[in-house]
């Protein structure tokens, strides 16, 4: 049976963090949501389903439901072959993926800094503050600390944990390519200082099945409506 | 040997989910910087160890360290037996885990919604919109949905998880108990609106090695250090 991804439609926003994972496995999923299908709605709102989701993405695994990127990810990454094999090193894999939840978070909160229940138009100054502090303060922080994750890793710099490729790697990729679509002045020291995060990006890009999944329909553009918007008046040096 | 928890000394913090799970279980551990000796920030700026955490709180058990809350948790839960039996639950556990650390992130950033690195003073006009917001929607959004976990638990609703007690039961308690002293009026409809989560806070409040905890010196009173902090003109009704 196929796995079922549960995520809005129309953005590549959290549930992309999953699709990366299986898209580089292989593996059989549904997007089901853009099979316009409705069903997501109808299992965050039952009022029987014994492990209902706060919120999108969610994976269904047969009955399973598991809710939460990291969660869905330290699920998924043993049988996709993505996780580390020993156990320590998957509570390494899980503390970092947490930590790109962290800056995903942050990074959202950069056009929604108030009230998720307002518009960003409503909150544009306050959005301008709080993106200024995130490119100043926020990006160099996070992006030092993965930089030495790798440039420290005793197995080679080329991967997060251990010697292989696994779904942190995926995840980094993913939310360096945000990182550039929304703030690209912001981005533009990215290479120089963060060498060993350039090459895993570069690595990641060319695997064959990302590669092709980048190329497909099934990536769906970078917008306004995911966690990584570009507004050019919040990126750096905006006048 | 003692686990070794590694979080600032003088508040609860995000580490106060983890002390609950280490108190519950009667485990042999060591609140490393309240022994005052500063190993905290030496490993944090580490530029040999091969898995650095990016913030505290993280454990030390001999020589791995687990950075993030719900990833200690996860790694702990079983050891201390305040984890679901089966492999499926811990999943499920871990998903409502990482919902409440993003409440608690919610909570935080209704004293800092603009920037981390400015003083609250500096950003108390931009935290009045968050708190009213956060009281008004998201309050609700969480509670409500942690009622109905509790209440379409197929095991019973005395438990977030299965039958028995857990750590997300513990951490569940925290989350209320933060609340409430942050925002005192905008919880006060808390126990008719969530009879459920109010039976669970009593319940947890009542095992007998939290109801000592909470009363020893090693319980820190929450403070506006803290990620729920008390500042009058953020609750409900401020004037």
């Amino acid at each position: 049976m196929p796995y079922e991804l549960y995520y809005w439609d129309g953005l590549q926003g959290r549930g992309e963090f999953v699709r990366l994972a299986l898209e580089e496995a292989g593996a059989d999923y549904v997007d089901v949501e853009r099979t316009g299908s409705g069903q997501m709605m109808a299992i965050l709102g039952s009022k029987t389903e014994p492990h209902i989701p706060f919120a999108p993405p969610f994976l269904k695994d047969g009955d399973l439901i598991i809710p939460q990127v990291a969660n869905i990810l330290m699920y998924l990454g043993p049988k996709l072959g993505l996780a580390p094999k020993d156990e320590a090193s998957r509570f390494v894999a899980n503390g970092l993926q947490l930590t790109i939840a962290d800056m995903v978070g942050e990074a959202h909160d950069t056009h929604h800094p108030l009230a998720t229940t307002l518009y960003y138009e409503d909150q544009k100054e306050a959005a301008k503050q709080r993106a200024a502090d995130f490119i100043k303060h926020r990006i160099p922080k996070y992006l030092g600390y993965f930089e030495r994750v790798l440039t420290q890793n005793s197995k080679g710099a080329q991967h997060a944990v251990g010697s292989a490729l696994s779904y942190v790697d995926l995840s980094l990729f993913q939310l360096i390519e945000g990182l550039h679509y929304a703030f690209p002045r912001g981005m533009k020291p990215f290479e120089k200082r963060y060498p060993a995060l350039a090459s895993l990006r570069a690595l990641v890009a060319g695997r064959p099945n990302i590669a092709k999944y980048l190329k497909s329909e099934r990536r769906i553009a970078f917008n306004t409506s995911g966690i990584f918007r570009h507004y050019p008046e919040l990126d750096q040096d905006a006048t």
